[in-house]
């Protein structure tokens, strides 16, 4: 980060190439070195065996923390795990996916709204928003935006992370494990480590802007050459990295098909309703 | 962005003075100038009459695109909203939140299914994986890790943003102004702009990291010394801005207390039921 102007317009140019392709720019004014950090986040699994920085996770709350979180009421938790044998666990509840035990530091990042009914309570009240859909809604939505800030802070030092929503597909066992106490619940896991040297994560392309930006109103009708174009951009890059090439459209319809496909998360609304989310 | 080391150590200091009080540090080599960017995030709602610069929506988009998306679902899309007639609606629909009606580009952030439904459709069959709460939360997290993402890019440039919770007051009024196809809700709003110079916008406190940050397992107990203090924090923080002086706890149960509580958004369920999700 002692990159002065230059270098970050350069990793910018390559990065958003790496994302859309050829003919995508920005202007120069809106390029400084941040704007880098963000456009090559790429998900990393493989991991040098070397721990991370002390002060890490207080950074990471910090940076967490700074994020917004609706009327402040702070609807998230954290933690963190380092000892390898929850991880080995944890890593079986979650498909078995082996960067879970890898990585030296897990985070489980919560849903947390005990502690507003934990202070309903000493006041003698209840919390009843927590009924409503709209409380978990809450509650994920800023447990995300402190999730991101982190992972920002953490790339901007050279680390690598994946979110794991495989955490959920076992939630009840997780939030067992945790000894989580009701309204928390376990909204994505995140691994972390120094990315390893041998193994190159790459940018994935994403859909082109034309597919998710809409002005003053949504317009369907826009997004139809984009996506067939990134159809096959995703079909190249599956192939480049050894991804069954299906494209995008098969893939992800394959990913949302049915109960199966969820791997367990079918099983959502049951859990959370047992965690005291009844979801009005 | 043009700091060297030490203004970045000096600002991530004063930064973090503001949110935890004294006696909070983190360790020198974890310092650079992507931190001060994140720790010094305060909302902001009042604006200079001045445009975001050419080329920033496709900043913002690019920004969020290159965030984490679970299975590369890509769940999310956004709206930006310029007009001034339809801002002024969208001001009135979010309690008459006048900083929405006075910012020069509002964002609604949307919650997106429905190019997988599409996908589905075209492929004859259904996605059925969308009628779980699972779907809600997969949608409801990619598209916060976008938007912070996006925050993140903007905050970097000096521009100001606030979420906006209540654009889900009005929810359906929001999908017909907008003209949202099934499967497409409004998650959050944003509103974008140059901070008001003659308007200063604080770095609120947050919990003590005891509160939030858990090892191992969770363990409610270390937080109650915590959650006192900040009481007494938050206390001094709102009679110093101006906010009726309550404390967090009380602040936080009143917001979550009951359906009137909510301000419209205990029909969250039915309305995203007649969107397409069945959250079962």
């Amino acid at each position: 980060m002692t990159d002065a102007y230059d270098p970050a317009r350069q990793k910018t140019i390559a990065f958003l190439k790496e994302r859309y392709g050829e003919g995508f720019s920005l202007p120069d004014d809106l390029i400084n070195p941040v704007l880098p950090v963000l456009l090559s986040h790429r998900s990393v699994r493989s991991y040098e065996k070397k721990p991370v920085p002390d002060g890490l996770l207080e950074m990471i709350v910090a940076a967490g923390q700074s994020a917004s979180t609706s009327s402040n009421l702070q609807l998230w938790s954290v933690v963190a795990v380092e000892d390898p044998a929850r991880k080995e666990y944890l890593s079986e509840l979650c498909a078995g996916q082996k960067h879970i035990r890898d990585c030296p530091l897990f985070l489980v990042w919560l849903a947390d709204g005990s502690r507003v009914a934990r202070a309903a309570e000493a006041q003698g009240v209840k919390a009843e928003g927590l009924d409503y859909v709209e409380a978990v809604m809450l509650a994920a939505v800023d447990t995300a935006l402190a999730a991101q800030n982190a992972v920002v802070a953490m790339e901007s030092l050279g680390l690598g992370t994946v979110y794991i929503g495989g955490i959920r597909n076992n939630m009840d066992k997780v939030i067992e494990e945790l000894r989580l106490p009701p309204y928390v619940v376990p909204c994505f896991g995140m691994c972390v480590g120094w990315p390893s040297e041998s193994v190159t994560a790459s940018v994935k392309p994403r859909l082109p802007q034309a597919a998710v930006l809409h002005r003053e109103t949504y317009d369907p009708d826009q997004e139809t050459d984009a996506i067939a174009e990134y159809d096959a951009t995703l079909t190249d890059f599956q192939n480049r990295v050894g991804m069954p090439a299906r494209g995008w459209q098969p893939t992800i319809v394959r990913r949302m098909q049915n109960e199966e496909a969820l791997t367990g998360r079918h099983r959502l609304r049951e859990i959370l309703e047992k965690a005291g989310y009844l979801m009005k």
